[in-house]
């Protein structure tokens, strides 16, 4: 099982590389045949050629996410809240999320799931 | 579907039993063949008897919870941060949890998870 301090240490970097618009850095974290399911009940990207294409585009946002307090380490799970933020089309918006990352034995993400929705996005309109 | 403001109602709700110390408010949020798996990765309990009891014995620590900013809404689902503070054996303790609950369509939580470990508890040692 992958340590959990390792574990801490992925989401950090995954938090870091948003900062820096740096999609590869993100995908870097993902096993080959990973999941990304952003927000939960919608399709996920398979594979670490879509969640590239996707992290690349959430990234032209100009998205910043923020943790809101510690990352929870569950055996091979790390839960944590963070807020995106964006500035899009002249105003301040923000995005109240929880993702639950799973890692395989080698310490990659093999599945990511976002739970946000409506109630949690706040400035769109 | 569940209605989002009813969904962070239960959430709130949920808390405020425990620090009332009322296991049956806890229990009568659940559905009656709910799931209730705390921490994730050990064997669920099964059934509002089942969850009851679970939770008459985790009050009896006398634990509160405080939640950590907002709730996450997304589809039947919602997750939300907190931590659990304890005064047990003399010292104060506090342990950081990310719980998921998912909704059935008559607003009742179908399943629980609470996401936490080693790392997330303070004070115990």
């Amino acid at each position: 099982m992958t340590d959990p301090k390792a574990m801490e240490a992925a989401v950090h970097e995954y938090v870091a590389a948003f900062d820096a618009g740096a999609p590869e850095r993100v995908a870097a974290l993902f096993a080959e045949g990973a999941t990304v399911e952003d927000p939960v009940g919608t399709p996920p990207h398979v594979g670490k050629a879509a969640i590239l294409a996707f992290y690349a585009a959430s990234m032209q946002t100009g998205a910043k996410l923020k943790l809101d307090g510690p990352v929870r380490i569950c055996g091979p799970y790390a839960a944590f809240a963070f807020t995106v933020h964006l500035h899009w089309e002249g105003r301040d918006q923000r995005v109240e999320v929880i993702d639950t990352f799973r890692f395989d034995d080698d310490g990659k993400v093999i599945e990511m799931r976002a739970f946000f929705g409506p109630t949690n996005m706040h400035g769109f309109s």
